[in-house]
């Protein structure tokens, strides 16, 4: 059932290190979202793989994590992300990704979770870092980064905190917490 | 496997608009986009829903359908949607959708795919009309239009045409073709 794939895919940020993805893999992500629709068909999204030590580490340098965990700089070495896509937007094809990026999020990390996997989404990214560090031409937008590994971690929905806040937290034990809204509070009619 | 739903799952235009959804689908289709992930976990998305006639019509009449088809005004009567999910932005939450947008739709359509129905998401559409004809508060941002209903068309995936033209088309037998760019253009490295 997709569900039981949507409610796996919850946001990891530690991982297995150590439990390596190919390049193979990432590529087939990758393909899913080429799969996916696309705004006026355009497909403006290129892609960046990397699934290679040096270059894990020049983007993990490029990241900011968990921007309501104030005490945490993210993971420690040893459960870091094994690869990451860099997602961009090709301005010779559009200026405007319109929504194609969280489609194309939305089914790599869907297939990252059916595989066992999983991964985070990234805005916060130092990006004329990570531009100069990739080489990136400028031509090419930097949109967003997806982290995947084998995710260490329990993530939980839980309902929303006191005065609707909606701020995920962990507790002693790492265990990530995340709120959610009701389903009636989205639902206007 | 997700791939088999990532690749049934096509824009599609045309439906057995007698064949009904009620609103309960609707509803759980939304509860998919709500478990799925938002930027900073803000979840700002809000939904109108519409399986019933009237509205069906006014929502219609606010949508622009498939641009590159320049000879085709969009679904007689008969092969008309037989539900939408109208998407909202609450400003009250945030000003931005970042990505959020897109991740909710795929989540939605994907839904579809599997229940063995369809939809197609719109940008194009008359928002000052569509506000005006569901009464839609100025706190709202409409952000996108999801027309949804049991398929009534054949849509395949083939390579781009001359030029690398992106433009889909029709057969004369009415077979939608979209053009697809190729896995290796899109992976820069």
């Amino acid at each position: 059932m997709l569900k039981d794939l949507v409610l796996k895919n919850r946001s990891y940020r530690r991982f297995y290190q150590d439990y390596e993805l190919d390049t193979d893999v990432l590529r087939k992500l990758v393909d899913l979202a080429r799969l996916s629709s696309s705004s006026a068909n355009l497909q403006p999204l290129k892609y960046i793989l990397s699934a290679d030590r040096d270059r894990n580490a020049q983007i993990f340098a490029a990241l900011g994590w968990a921007g309501y965990l104030k005490e945490w700089d993210g993971p420690a070495e040893g459960e870091r992300p094994a690869a990451y896509i860099v997602m961009l937007l090709d301005h010779a094809v559009s200026k405007t990704p319109f929504w194609d990026h969280g489609i194309a999020a939305q089914s790599i990390l869907l297939g990252a979770v059916e595989r066992g996997l999983g991964g985070c989404m990234f805005g916060n990214v130092r990006k004329d870092d990570l531009r100069r560090a990739l080489e990136i031409d400028e031509r090419y937008e930097i949109l967003q980064v997806i982290a995947l590994g084998k995710p260490k971690e329990e993530v939980r929905l839980v309902p929303l905190g006191a005065e609707g806040d909606v701020k995920y937290y962990r507790d002693a034990a790492g265990v990530h917490y995340v709120p959610k809204r009701p389903l009636d509070e989205l639902i206007l009619g």
